[in-house]
C-alpha cells in the first residue's frame, strides 16, 4: 500500500507538498486546480504501468476503504488531502487516521461535549426531529419540525449534512450554487463493519481485496474489553444494501473469505439509509471543491451552515465538526455577544 | 544541522520513537527515564566521534538556540521532546517551531484573546501589578498585590511563570516538591532579538556560530513591511546582559561579524531581568521532568497553576498555554458550573 500511495500522490516530485503545501488551505496553489477535476481512477491509469498486481489490488482497495465508492466516483484531490494532512506519508495516513482511540470510547465523548453543552444553562434540545423548513424573517430564523414544532432564534447554526440538506427549505431560498452542491452532494456510500472474532490470533492481521463486492480493507484492532477475543474493524461498500440483518451476514460471509475466523458478534450502522446522514464520512466526487466548497460554507442571512462535511482540515473527521462548529460560535458571538438565552421553544 | 539532530536523537535505532512514542505523554515509556537524566552535553559527547567539526558546530549552536543555555545545563529530553512533537525529522522542527507565523501579528493575536475574554462580562484585569501573597481560606482565595489590594475568587489560577513563582508567598505554603521545582527553576536564559538589515539580500540566509559569546543561530524571516528591507531573527545568550541598549549593540557586533550587513533597527526585550517572567520559554534542565513534572501540575486547594511551563505537550509555547489555560478552565466549570460572577475586588 504504501508504494502504490507514494506513486499515487507523487504528482510534482515532492510527493504532493509543492502542489498542495497546505492542506488546510487546500486551493492554496491554483496549479492544484487541475487535479481536483480527475478521479482516482484516471490518476490510478497513470501509474498503473509502474505498479505490479498486488500493489494495484492493494492500492484500489485501501482508496475504496477511504472513499466508500468506485474509483471513477471517487476525487482524487480528497485523497490528496488526507495524504498531505498526514504528513505526506503511508504511515501517516495510519497513524493520523486509525491508531489512536478515546479510552471511553466515541460514545462517551459525544457524551461529555453535551453534558457540556447542557451544563451553559443555555442549550434546549430534541433528537430524531425532522426539520422541514427553516424561514429567516430577517430579524428571527423559524426551524419548523414535520410535526409542527416550532423554533425561534435570531442566528439559527444548521448542522444539517451535506446528503441530506437539499431535502429541507429553505425560505428565502438556498443560492443556486449551494443548492447545487447539496443536490450532487459526497459519494462516500462505504460500509464501516466491526466484527468480534473469537480468540486473539487475528490481533495483528490486515487484509485487503479488490476487485471486491462487499469487502475493501480489514484489520485487527485490539481485544475485546474481557481480553480473549479480537476487535476487527471492515471497510467495505454499503451500496444496494437493504436488509440489515442481511446485509451484514453476507459482509461477514466474505470477510471469512479473506481470512477462515468465527464471528461472534457484528457491529454496524447502515448510515446510507439513516434519514439523518444518508452517506458515512464526506468525501468529495472529482470537480467538486474549487466548485462547490466555498458556496457550502457560506452563511445564508441569519442561517450559518457548520458541518463536517465542509470543514477546510479533516473534513468528514470530529475534528471537522469541532473546526466548523467553533467558526460558527465565533462568529455567533461577535455579532450577539455571549449567550444569555437566545433560542426558545415557540 | 539535519545529520547532527539525526544522531542526537536516534537513542534506539528508531530516531526516538521507540523511546518516546507519546511526545504528550513523555515519561509514556519508563525506558526513557535514564534519558531524562542527562545533559545535551553528555549526549553529544557520545555522538562527537561520528560528526565533522561544520556538523558539530552547527548542532550545538541550533541546540543553544532552542535552549538559550550551555549544553551542560540544558536537558536532552527537552530536546527529544522538541524533536518528538515535530515529527521526528529536523525538516519538521523548523516547520513546526519556526514556520508559520500570523498575518496580523502575534501582539493582534493576544489582544484578539483578550477582547474575547472582556466581552464575556466576567472579567476584570489589573496589569503590571505585583502579586505578593495568595492566601487560601478554603472557602475563598485571596490574592493581595503589593500596594496591598486584594482580589478574592473562590477558585485561583495561576499563570505565574516557573521562575517567578518561588518569589510568591502561598498559605497554606506550597508542598516542598513543588516548591524545590519553582526554586530550581527552568533554564532558558535565551536572548531572541530582531534585526531588520538593509536590502533584501539576507531574506534566505541562515547562520550558526558555536562556541560564541552572543549569537548561537540567525536566519532571514521575510521582508518588512515595506518590502525593501530584511526581517532577520537571531536566538542567543542573554546571560550578564544588564543595560538593553548596550547590550543589543554588542549583539548586533556579533551578528555583522557572521555576515556583513547594515542594521537599521534591532528590537528584543530582556525577558531575563523582566520581574513577570525571569526568563524565555520554558526549558528543562537534566533530572527535573520525571521528578518535578507533575508537582508543577497539581493543584494546592483551591489555587490552580496553569502556565506553558509545564504544559506537557508545546511546553513554553503558546499552544502549552492553551493546553493549560483549558484544563484550568474546565476543572473550574466542573467544579462551579458555568461563571455567572465568581472574582470581584475586595
Amino acid at each position: 500500500m504504501q508504494r502504490g500511495f507514494e506513486e499515487l500522490f507523487n504528482i510534482d516530485g515532492q510527493s504532493g507538498r509543492a502542489l498542495m503545501p497546505y492542506p488546510h488551505d487546500p486551493h492554496h496553489n491554483p496549479d492544484i486546480k487541475g487535479w481536483e477535476a480527475i478521479s482516482a481512477a484516471e490518476r490510478i491509469e497513470k501509474i498503473k504501468p509502474i505498479l505490479n498486481e498486488v500493489e494495484l489490488a492493494t492500492l484500489q482497495a485501501s482508496i475504496g476503504a477511504i472513499s466508500g465508492n468506485t474509483m471513477e466516483n471517487t476525487g482524487f484531490f480528497d485523497l490528496l488531502r488526507w495524504w498531505a494532512l498526514s504528513g505526506y506519508s503511508a504511515a501517516g495516513v495510519f497513524e493520523f487516521t486509525e491508531t489512536y482511540k478515546i479510552a471511553t470510547g466515541q460514545s462517551s465523548f459525544a457524551r461529555m461535549i453535551f453534558e457540556e453543552a447542557l451544563a451553559t444553562g443555555n442549550l434546549r434540545y430534541t433528537f430524531d426531529t425532522v426539520i422541514s423548513t427553516v424561514e429567516d424573517s430577517g430579524a428571527l430564523v423559524k426551524a419548523t419540525t414535520l410535526s409542527n414544532t416550532k423554533w425561534l432564534a435570531k442566528r439559527l447554526v444548521s448542522t444539517i449534512p451535506l446528503n441530506v440538506l437539499s431535502q429541507v427549505q429553505f425560505n428565502p431560498p438556498l443560492p443556486p450554487k449551494k443548492l447545487a452542491a447539496t443536490q450532487k452532494g459526497h459519494i462516500n456510500f462505504g460500509a464501516k463493519v466491526h466484527l468480534e472474532a473469537e480468540g486473539s490470533d487475528l490481533r495483528s492481521w490486515s487484509g485487503a481485496a479488490w476487485p471486491s463486492k462487499r469487502v475493501f480493507a480489514c484489520h485487527g484492532d485490539g481485544l475485546t474489553n474481557a481480553g480473549k477475543n479480537t476487535h476487527i474493524v471492515c471497510f467495505g461498500s454499503n451500496n444496494e444494501f437493504a436488509h440489515p440483518r442481511e446485509d451484514c451476514k453476507e459482509f461477514a460471509a466474505e470477510v471469512k473469505q479473506l481470512m477462515p475466523m468465527q464471528i461472534n458478534k457484528v457491529i454496524w450502522h447502515n448510515w446510507l439509509k439513516d434519514p439523518f446522514s444518508l452517506g458515512t464520512w464526506c468525501v468529495f466526487p472529482p470537480n467538486y471543491s474549487f466548485q462547490y466548497l466555498e458556496a457550502l460554507r457560506e452563511r445564508h442571512g441569519n442561517i450559518l451552515f457548520s458541518s463536517a462535511d465542509w470543514a477546510l482540515g479533516w473534513r468528514g473527521f470530529i475534528d471537522g465538526a469541532i473546526e466548523e462548529g467553533s467558526r460558527a460560535a465565533k462568529q455567533i458571538i461577535d455579532e450577539l455577544g455571549f449567550p444569555k438565552k437566545i433560542a426558545g421553544l415557540l
